[in-house]
């Protein structure tokens, strides 16, 4: 392990890069905060205020040439994603970005293309659910075999509905329902699979509260199902309208038994026993149910750089998922069957 | 099995009394309901109407005298249970009362003598929870060994909160709230554990809810804690002030593992999610919860009349739980350990 | 209601003409079973022996013909529902056919239309998870309003792997795992959903187990989708190779909430706490899942007869599952997705 | 808050004091270990290893002379903490002290005088629960009438069985089952319920698997009841032999619900399904299960004394357990009841 810590700047300081932000800042180890981006005011003074002393940035480029930076953590726009990546491996850094890779194949395959020139640096794309400990104890006992060969998935990203539907006007930039959110899935499931490419996809969807997507066009619920290439099949649903808060929920049926992570969404320990029955409160977002898994993502990311190991997910597999998830959004747009 | 059906006469056609007569003319196979007998005109009529044609009688001793009847199911106030029993036997007729065998130790003897007398008929107390299909799992799982020697109990009656506090006045002639309630877990226990008498017990309680039951007295909450001889040590909760709905749950430690039975009292399988969380709805009464065991209880009873076979449980052991019961309720009352 | 028990004969005397046989000759009320109709004469001989004393016959259209016959149930092989229930029909007799109603469309069609001819004869189909009290209750929920407006749904059916692959040889006879589980599932999602005919499906599947389904051909393993005509989305799994028991399991999302129905296949109220973990046993076969609903159908049958009612599913609803299932099972078969 | 790190040494690196010295090592925001205090050569290389730097002492006083030393934590022997509290006091320190604050009632009382002569230095009890999110949210919602008025509570420890016995040589010096694991519970329910003092207790206990203890004397399962000064009634239970693993549970019912913390001991989001039924893996230690709540208490302790607040819990709040603790386990001993 090297002994000085791994000197980070982060770019995007909104909603999730003040977590990640401040997990390296206060709860990495073998990591320091020392730089952060972002064109927005705001974002850069909450930076000042929360986490140490960071120099602030607010061109990307700058940052990059920051005195003894090492790597960079990326919580921009997707659209971003593959530029700024590549910009960060050719300034000499790690670099570690939020899914999805990018929206279409041709910029996966131009990082993947970059990333390949340079082998000693890490670029590792943020599929959290693999570093959260019920979804690695899931794999773990897969790959014990305690229920046999996996055959079967199934796979949701559930939010919590947001009555203000305030999410509607990034619809359209963010690549419809299911490159924004079962992206994550579709990466679970190959992995706890242990599956390849996708042979062929189907997806369909309603909108269920959000009219407003209706000229985007996008839907707040969609199912998809996507049939590997060795057979193994998914199913996926994604809703942007639960009543019960973040529910992401993974479950895999094998030959000889089956798991599911994360089947009922609960907050914490406590049960309620009321007038309303025998009850629990759930995860309002997905940040209270991932917290352990960004820091154990951020960790990761310093681990494997530090002692100089391949990164537990390859561009190659967030590529996959780019792939597939533009499959299934085809699917969905034009009402066809997809094959790959 | 003796190829005519029992002729069954019921005594006391209340809420219990129709649960049972209603088992009997319907759903037990190998009886038939030809008699019942209630001092309530409307009780009666009750029956005329929807037992099929039995006769009605308002005199008890009349019953007995019903030609070819073959046994009497009692659900009259505990406080004649001992008497009726009794009456029954020397009638010639096999007799199943309702729980507790009665509210003090010499009518428990009393009717054990008479039992001794008549060795041909069967008496047998409802203890209804030994007919559960939940309840005898548990049995059977622990006579397999499934959780080693078992040592220690927990068990509790706890009953949705009536409002109105109707049942205040009849606290008194309940015995209270631990002989009328508790007898069940304290025969559950014995049962479980394979426990015989108790050597020492100590209970307290509380009013919650219903200062009526000050003048009884009695509380609307209470727990006790039991020493059997062979050093099994259960604790007891029985409580009338429950929000969700009637909760009866007992837990069996062993040395390999635990059982708990009723831990969460589902209406069903149904499970909601909503804006009050991940909920399911709860029995509302013992009813509801016990269903199946008046039922297997009230076939339990013929078939062992039928088959000549002994009955699942002794007056000795409805003996035993009204002795320990009494003795709680002394401890509730005096604030002292009792010692037996 | 009519003074009189209605009088019964069943056809197939197997494992479900047992489960049917036993209900109507022991806890169905207003119903009395006077024929069993078999070819096999074991089960003549179980019929005999079991269920009383009732007539038995070897061939179907004499025991139409039994003297003050009102009613028939058939637990046969699928093949012969539609002639036996247009027999039965033209005979005079109501009926009550397991389901599925046909494994063409051209059968269910002319069954209703023969039907339609003795409007005063019910016909009946088993969609035994209708009269289920947890399905019931959700179903009450979902008029009531609980979830809002209901959009999504999801449901499987599931059962324990049978290691023998006894099943393998009637799978050819079967109609495929999407018309001989499915069904249910798609009468199931239709009932709860509100849902009319479907407009578009997709389904896949894989053999999981039993290689010997390839010759065929047909799968272990299936999933479909299926959108309605009003935008309401389904997905459905079947599976004959679970380790832990059968899960019949239904979820259906709302604008305001979520029900799932059978999350956990508990096989009753005791949970068990030991080197395992905490857990529970399962249901091992759909019969101990929907004991319960099977009775409660018989005596809906019975009821809505007796009462001259209509019943509570139609032969269009029949209809309309045979037609959703024909359908995904083409597309499972054709790779392709097929437009109704 | 002041602007420099707390300086924290730490005394006792065993099994506890590792979880508290790596926490203020590395994931407590605003404290300092600067040195670590042992007379074990392997706990103090265990610390140079893997703690930073800190110094490391054989001498507990000589370590509270460390230059500019802040505060200590205590993870040492439970006979050593009150004087050691009351040598960190004088010294000018800050102090924090595993539970409980003494065996007896005068050491109690001995720390509480000395502590009160300097009221401008922190002294806390290490009740570790009342730092678990759980706990902190049923709390948060008893004071918020969630249950309505809070009376009564069940409260247990439960260790999964160590085999080896090897707890048995340390029974004596541990002041007995419910002295050393109950005073959690006691403190735990002291606060959720409200209350102040006790006015009697009971408890009795059974060796169910290790015989060793007989000789000490001690229990491997104990249950106690409290009644509290102002009417509230607790039941405890602590066992040292569980099967499934750690189970801390605390049960709060109130007039209007109930809460329950900690009913399965699910060890992540993971639920199996498989030939042992519907199941989760459990906690196998109180580490596992406190792991957060351990964290959020060095927190507190250095966020309180950075911001000049009092702690959340008093040392009159930790003699209070000692003395309920002290109760039952005289009532254990003596088979009395004990009022106090």
């Amino acid at each position: 392990m090297t002994p000085s810590p791994l000197r980070i700047g982060i770019a995007g300081v909104g909603r999730m890069g003040r977590h990640h932000a401040s997990n390296i800042a206060h709860r990495v180890l073998g990591a320091s905060l020392v730089a952060a981006c972002s064109p927005v005011a705001d974002e850069l003074k909450w930076a000042r205020e929360n986490l140490g002393t960071p120099d602030v940035y607010t061109d990307y480029a700058k940052m990059l040439a920051h005195p003894g930076l090492d790597a960079v953590f990326l919580a921009t726009p997707t659209t971003l994603h593959a530029d700024q990546i590549v910009a960060a491996l050719e300034a000499g850094q790690h670099v570690f970005s939020e899914k999805p890779l990018a929206l279409n194949l041709a910029d996966c395959l131009r990082v993947e293309a970059v990333a390949a020139k340079h082998p000693k640096q890490v670029a590792m794309i943020g599929y959290v659910r693999r570093f959260d400990p019920s979804y690695r104890d899931a794999f773990a006992k897969i790959q014990a075999g305690v229920i046999g060969r996996p055959f079967r998935a199934r796979s949701q990203t559930a939010d919590q509905n947001d009555a203000s539907g305030f999410f509607v006007r990034y619809a359209a930039a963010s690549g419809g329902i299911l490159l924004d959110m079962s992206v994550h899935d579709i990466d679970t499931v190959r992995w706890l699979l242990g599956a390849g490419g996708a042979r062929r996809v189907f997806a369909t969807g309603t909108i269920a509260v959000h009219e407003g997507l209706r000229d985007v066009p996008d839907v707040d619920n969609a199912v998809a199902t996507i049939e590997f290439n060795d057979g193994q099949i998914a199913t996926i649903y994604a809703s942007r309208t639960m009543a019960h808060g973040h529910e992401t929920l993974t479950e895999i049926v094998g030959t000889a038994g089956r798991l599911i992570v994360g089947q009922n969404p609960r907050l914490n320990r406590v049960e309620i026993a009321d007038a309303h029955g025998v009850r629990n409160e759930c995860t309002p977002t997905f940040y209270e149910r991932f917290a352990d898994a960004f820091q154990n993502e951020a960790q990761a990311f310093v681990d494997v750089i530090r002692e100089g190991k391949p990164p537990p997910l390859t561009l190659a597999d967030a590529t996959e998922a780019t792939r597939i998830g533009i499959a299934v959004t085809e699917s969905l747009r034009t009402r066809k069957m997809v094959e790959l």
